[in-house]
C-alpha cells in the first residue's frame, strides 16, 4: 500500500534562506491586540526583543494612545522603527481597498466597534502598518519562527476564552469574505451523552460553546486547570476538539495543526485529541502524516504563549520588506 | 449598523482584462476525468468549442489511450494545442516537484489506483499539462466564465452521486496536504428525527453519507429526480447541506458559494438551503452578503453542468500562458 505524502517538504526547502533574511535587518513593532490586552513589542525576532509593553484594554482612545506612546519613546531611543504589524481582537476588515480596512467592525467588546485601529497607528507614529486577525498573526509567527516553518497551507487554532482559528492557505493567510470563524463551527453533538446546551449566545452546538474555557467551566462547574487530567472533562474534550480538527482536515486539508491557548496547555489533552481524529477520519484521508505521524500533525506551538506577538513583528517586517 | 461587505468588488474589478486575454488565444485542450465518463474538449472558450468527445471511464490504459487518440486525431486537423488541462477524480496527488504529482493516488475505482494521469498524456501528446482536482477544475471554470467570476476566495460543491468540493482560496486552487474532502465532514445528526445512518462506508453523519444521492435513495426508497418538491426528503436535505455550507462559511470565509451536481438540479432546494444557513449561522457572520443578498451568494453554476470541462480549458490556459 503507497500513502500519500503530503507537500510539507517540498515546499520546506524553499524556506530557510527566506526566513534568515527576514528575522535579521531593520527594527520593527508588533502589537498584540486582545480583548485583555495589549502586547507591544520592538525587536528584531524571538531571540532579539529589546522592548515589550503589556497595555489593559480600556477604551480605543486611552490602548490606542498608550500603545503609540510606548513605539514613540521606545523608538526615540533605540532608532526608527520600519514597519508596525498589528494581529487583532476581531471581526476586523481586512479587505485591501476598503475605506474601513484595519477596523475592528462589528466586535460585541463594547466601546470598540468600528474602531480604525490600523490607520491611526500608522497616521500617529508615521510607519507603514501590517493589520491582521490575532490568530493569523499568530499563525505567521508560528510559520517564521515556530512549529509551522517550511509550510504553506496549516491552521493555527487557539483553545481558550474564545476559540479561533487562522492559518496560511497556499501560502497567504486566511482571509475571505470576512474570516474565518473557526470556532462557531458547527459539531455533532448528543445531548444523552453530553446534555450541557454549549455557552454561545449565537449557536447550540458549536465548538466554542461546547469546548472553550467557559463551557468548560460552566458545563463541570470548575475551572479548566483545576479538572485533573483523569476527569471525564477531558475525553469531552478532546471529543468536540476532535471532531473540530477532522472537519479542519476535510475542509482544508492543512499540512499540520498547530494548538495553542490557554486550555491546551493541559497538554495530557494532545494525545487524546490524535486519537480522536485518527478514530473519526477512519483512514479515508491517506497521508502518511495522518496515518503514521500524527504527533507531528497536531502539535503544541513552537513559540509557546508568544506567537501572536512574533507574529506581528513577521507581519512587520515583510510590511517593511515590501516598501 | 454598519455591515462589514466582503472583498468581492475590489478584486472583481482587477479580472475582466484578465478574463478577455485568456479567452481567446491559442487552441487548448481539457478533459473532466470522472469516475464513469472522461469528456474531452478542444477550444478557446464557452462559446468556442471545437470538438468534444465522451470516453467511458473502463480502464486506465483504454480510457487514457483514447483520450490520446482523440486529442491527436483532431490536432492533426485543427492545428496543434498549446496545452491540455485535466481535472480528475481522485484523490489525486497535486504535490508540485513530488514523483506521483498528476498520478491518481488511493482511488476506491478498482484498476485506477496509483494511475499516471499527467505525465502520461503529458507524454503521449507532447505538451504541457495541468492537472487538478475534478471540482477545483468546475471552480475553475465558474470563475473564468461562470458564477464566480472577479472572486479570490470561493467555494464549489458538488452534490451528486459524491459530494465533493473545490474553489480558490486568494486566487489559488485549494490544495494542502493532500486536497480538501468536503463531502466528508461531520454533522450534527440528530438520530431521533433522522434515523438513518448514512451510506459513506468510512463515517457515520458525514456530509456526503448523509446528504448525496446515493443516501437519498437508500434513505426514501426512491431516487432524488422522482421526489416530488413537497416530500419531507427536501426539507431533511436542505438541513444537512446548509449545516455543511454553514461550516464552509465559519472555516473557508467565501465569497460565494457554487452548488452544482445532480442533486442541486432540484433547483426548489436552493431558497430552502439559503434560508437554512441565515439560520444556522444567526447573524454572527455581520457579512451584507449574508445577511442582506443571501440569493447571490448561494448560487448554482453558470456554467451549467459544463463548468468542469471548461475549467480543465482555463487551466490549459494559464498552464499554456506561463510558458
Amino acid at each position: 500500500m503507497i500513502l500519500a505524502i503530503g507537500c510539507a517538504m517540498v515546499v520546506s526547502m524553499r524556506m530557510p534562506e527566506d526566513v534568515q533574511t527576514r528575522s535579521g535587518g531593520r527594527l520593527v513593532g508588533g502589537i498584540e491586540g486582545g480583548g485583555t490586552k495589549f502586547v507591544c513589542v520592538i525587536g528584531r525576532g524571538p531571540e532579539d526583543i529589546v522592548a515589550e509593553a503589556r497595555i489593559p484594554t480600556t477604551t480605543p482612545g486611552a490602548t490606542l494612545s498608550q500603545s503609540v506612546d510606548f513605539f514613540r519613546a521606545e523608538s526615540a531611543r533605540r532608532g526608527s522603527l520600519a514597519a508596525i504589524g498589528v494581529g487583532c481582537f476581531g471581526p476586523v476588515d481586512l479587505c485591501e481597498g476598503s475605506p474601513t480596512w484595519g477596523f475592528i467592525t462589528t466586535t460585541p467588546k463594547a466601546g470598540w466597534e468600528h474602531t480604525d485601529v490600523a490607520g491611526r497607528l500608522g497616521k500617529e507614529l508615521g510607519v507603514p502598518v501590517a493589520f491582521d486577525t490575532d490568530v493569523n498573526a499568530a499563525a505567521i509567527g508560528e510559520a517564521r519562527w515556530g512549529a509551522a516553518q517550511g509550510l504553506d497551507t496549516f491552521v493555527y487554532l487557539t483553545v481558550g476564552t474564545g476559540i479561533g482559528g487562522g492559518g496560511l492557505l497556499g501560502g497567504q493567510p486566511m482571509h475571505g469574505l470576512v474570516h474565518p470563524e473557526i470556532g462557531h463551527m458547527l459539531l455533532p453533538h448528543d445531548r444523552s451523552l453530553d446534555p450541557f446546551p454549549g455557552v454561545c449566545p449565537f449557536h447550540a452546538g458549536c465548538l466554542e460553546g461546547l469546548a472553550s474555557g467557559p463551557a468548560l467551566l460552566a458545563r463541570w462547574g470548575q475551572p479548566a486547570e483545576s479538572l485533573p487530567p483523569d476527569h471525564p472533562a477531558w475525553a469531552l474534550e478532546a471529543r468536540y476538539l476532535g471532531l473540530a480538527l477532522a472537519n479542519l482536515v476535510c475542509t482544508l486539508s492543512p499540512q499540520r495543526i498547530v494548538l495553542g491557548g490557554g486550555v491546551m496547555e493541559q497538554t495530557h489533552l494532545f494525545p487524546l485529541i490524535r486519537k480522536e481524529v485518527v478514530a473519526l477520519l477512519n483512514g479515508y484521508i491517506r497521508a502518511r502524516e495522518i496515518l503514521e505521524a500524527i504527533d507531528a500533525y497536531i502539535v503544541p506551538p513552537g513559540l509557546g504563549h508568544r506567537s501572536g506577538r512574533l507574529g506581528a513583528l513577521a507581519m512587520a517586517q515583510d510590511r517593511a520588506g515590501s516598501d
